[in-house]
């Protein structure tokens, strides 16, 4: 294995004991600390962020990317402001539940522990790092972070910083350690860190989280794809279904949990259609529709197959025509990534069959897509938005990056 | 892909939608029914496994292996009673946990729902066919399975009878499948079936685990090697030490909760290990021990770096000696595997810091390790017991099957 990530895995597995006992009040002093210190290190950080952004637009960086990868005083401040409200999230580590006296005597019981060492694997969004080690030290894992190449003098910087907070505790610095060989190889190889990292968490586009599912052997959290439906009932409200996709369409397209794709019902295809784009024309949305979509409003483009399945994150919107419920809820169920799906209905049976029978992270009943989130779930805190179904699905907070271990008090039991 | 296994994951992902909806008075029946279904198809079973037999021993299989692999009468009666009894368990399917009021109006909650479909892979118990299914079926998931090549007819009629009783209830047969074909290239790439399978589960030996852990893309639910410590501490009732060693080591000693691993302190090696001895020598029970445990009994086999870090799955214990508590449980993080680890002991705080700083999916104070098992911690069923951090830690009983899913009920709630 490549030296320094060797180097790196032995560290964090050393810091990780130290972190298993950290007391709460000490993490959230050490997390304000660190937020004056990067707020105090503005100047720091931004000549070092120049160095990235100069770096980018000579490679010709779009200027949404270079918009993205800029810091500025009040964005520093944003960061530090992240930190200072995860200190003031209640700290889940510790919390014993399901305690229970058995037959023999023993008391068992699940105590929630830190998942260990964490990977994130992320692009070049530099408030990315300050976030996730706030996230990771309130829950008492080690981080290691592999950030974007286009980052990499943002992200040493605002590391540098977050370190010498937690020296000044003298807590190991290695709780938070950045990989800073951004080159292909060592991300291979650093997806297949086992014996180091326990989970491996991608944040980015649809193609790192790809990469990472396929290339690691660490157990990965998959984040983000979002295709997200909504399906206006034969009973819906027009009114609050065009508000709602409204809504979900374009007041922020560039989200996992915008809506990608419409599914309406035949039977009120014909008078909710140009409803709906009157109400969606002064966002200039574009409408692609199927066969029955395109006799009511003939101008609009033809939906291919290709469409039922695709992330726009763009001001286009799909529009499926079903002739009844299940067929809605079996296309939603085909094309859709398990993200959020919703319907819109007054009828109560639909409601209820559509959250129980569409597999998704989030089903909703008469409301946004663009509420899962989770901030707006009230975690106080994000780290992605899991799409799998294992460990921890939909909006992640801050006990998605723990786990729980057997605790046994017993006085001589043995197994007959 | 293999045409086969694509039929094979289309067809599950058919049965899926349909296992979603399904009631549990309905899985009961089923279970019920498929228990009764094995009882009655009893020759047949027995005439399959007789052909996995005789070519077992053709080949020279091991007279353990063939052990394993030969059914009876009263095995086939097992099979069907852990039907029964996974039947006679609560169903967890469709709880609604910690729904809330937000703000806005939002009804927020989390329903458990199954995971969708589950491969399993495992080697050449054919009971294994028939536990997973109920497993799996009372949690309403598919499952895929890929048994050992040495059990495949005995697997296939076990499948067969499954069917035939998901066919009598209207129920899509395909929700449990078996492939065939047990070469090495399929397993490989149903191992990367990420589209239409949701976790893999192997259940085995430490080699078949690693090479799923190795080589799947889908998300892994380790199971079960288990390199157990048990730590006598300074205060410890000689006793209840020798009692909980002499159990834990010998009860049985091929299965993943037996230990492997003793770490003394100084100030009693010399003489609780006599006592140990004589309490170990009626089963022959090998000690290898670290040259302080050499000093107290000479005659002991000199222990390897190796022997600390491996399970034995025999009759043979490591002795490693320590002078404190901190050395004992650095020793123990180093070199387990994190399944099950104990200490005995008299003294209050250390009982408290090992529960604390020793990372193992279970920790015990002063009882045997055998205790890590699903039925001993009351689940009444067990999956396998997860050494991973993720999803699942520990014994795993029907929850570990499962996931959840937000639900969200609105009124025509928009995000600001």
């Amino acid at each position: 294995m490549n030296q320094q990530l060797e180097l790196i895995g032995q560290q964090a597995k050393a810091a990780e004991a130290f972190m298993r006992s950290l007391k709460t009040q000490k993490k959230n002093d050490v997390l304000l600390f660190a937020a004056d210190g990067l707020v105090k290190s503005t100047r720091m950080i931004i000549e070092e962020n120049q160095l990235d952004v100069e770096a980018g637009r000579k490679k010709g960086m779009h200027e949404g990317l270079i918009d993205r990868l800029m810091l500025t005083p009040e964005r520093i401040e944003a960061m530090a402001d992240g930190l200072r409200s995860v200190a003031a999230l209640e700290d889940p580590i510790g919390e014993v539940t399901g305690m229970k006296q058995r037959p023999n005597g023993l008391l068992i019981g699940q105590k929630r522990v830190p998942l260990g060492v964490i990977g994130m694997i992320y692009e070049a969004r530099p408030n990315v790092t300050a976030d996730a080690f706030g996230l990771c030290f309130k829950t008492g894992n080690v981080v290691i972070l592999k950030g974007g190449s286009d980052a990499v003098h943002s992200n040493k910087a605002i590391v540098t910083c977050l370190q010498m907070a937690l020296e000044h505790f003298g807590i190991p610095p290695f709780a938070i350690q950045l990989i800073e060989d951004t080159s292909r190889e060592v991300t291979q190889e650093f997806m297949r860190m086992n014996r180091y990292v326990d989970v491996l968490i991608p944040r980015g586009g649809a193609g790192l989280i790809r990469t990472v599912v396929n290339n690691s052997t660490i157990p990965v959290i998959e984040t983000g794809t979002g295709n997200c439906h909504i399906y206006v009932d034969e009973s819906a409200d027009f009114e609050m279904a065009a508000n709602i996709i409204f809504n979900a369409k374009t007041q922020r397209i560039g989200v996992c949990n915008a809506c990608e794709s419409l599914v309406v019902h035949e039977n009120i295809i014909g008078d909710f259609l140009p409803y709906l784009k009157f109400r969606l024309d002064p966002k200039n949305v574009e409408l692609r529709g199927d066969d029955m979509a395109r006799q009511v409003l003939p101008m609009i483009t033809p939906a291919s197959e290709e469409d039922w399945g695709c992330e726009y994150l763009d001001y286009i919107l799909s529009v499926k025509t079903v002739s009844s419920l299940e067929e809605a809820i079996d296309h939603i169920n085909r094309y859709h990534t398990g993200h959020s799906d919703a319907i819109i209905t007054r009828d109560y049976e639909h409601a209820q069959r559509f959250l129980d029978e569409v597999d998704a992270a989030a089903v909703y009943v008469n409301a946004s897509t663009r509420f899962t989130d989770g901030y707006e779930f009230g975690f106080g805190a994000e780290i992605g938005i899991s799409t799998q179904k294992l460990h921890a699905r939909g909006p992640m907070g801050l006990q998605a990056l723990t786990s729980t271990k057997y605790i046994i008090y017993g006085n001589g039991q043995i197994r007959k």
